[in-house]
């Protein structure tokens, strides 16, 4: 998980550099790109995760025979995140 | 502008949050909740951004009869924010 | 506004076609990228009319100085579209 | 998948009624509003899909131990899914 807190990390920066143009009143469009940036970096995180979770909690479950659980719960997140 | 940067501020922190999330290996249905809610405060950020900049900047050329290049330049930046 | 009508009858065959892809039990994966690309055709009208519209109502709106309650009621319907 | 078919039939006549609504030139707001609710109703039989696929193809691939090949294919789906 060293390379997803990495970009955590990176992501951290870009927000700290969004408030910073905010602050010297940087030309709205240039923000929104930014801002937008920042939005495909997080939603590729979400992705990594995921993929993990999937690839480890929710295949054990299916070889437990719990699979059904493990998959609505999957599911949940995924309508919430795609929001 | 004081509210922006608050809210950035919070997301920074929110951020951070999950870096601690996954140090702690912390479950991955929990982070993707919080990476989820962090999504919605950002796209909710570049609303504001979005219609303050209608407000001021496009209205302006809309005004001096220079709406077009402003509009596309708006749509432009709608397209990458929403993808 | 016939550019549009002739993108959202493509659309709808689109959707016939998924329909009957259903009915032939194709694969799953397929299912999804052919929902996916409706989604993004669907996407794309949205913007169409988004931008058409500020080109005219709500333009017309700012020139009136009546700006405030349009740019209100387009970052309303923006917020629902990019859910 | 009767459900299924249930419902892209009546996303079909949603994509219809907005062609309609074009043709009687009603007011660009409405149809954005028409268009974001076909938007929600297309990703939820989108969802409704992917879940089945997880709970058989996916499942099964995992029970035979070619699991991880399924999973890449779900995930490019799904990144493709939330453009």
């Amino acid at each position: 998980m060293d390379k997803i807190i990495n970009r955590l990390k990176r992501i951290e920066g870009q927000v700290r550099g969004v408030q910073k143009m905010v602050e010297d009143d940087r030309y709205c469009i240039d923000i929104l790109v930014q801002i937008s940036a920042i939005q495909s970096a997080l939603k590729s995180v979400g992705f990594s995760v995921t993929e993990r979770h999937i690839n480890h909690c929710v295949s054990d479950a299916i070889l437990k025979g719990e699979g059904k659980e493990s998959i609505e719960e999957l599911m949940n997140v995924m309508k919430q995140f795609s929001k």
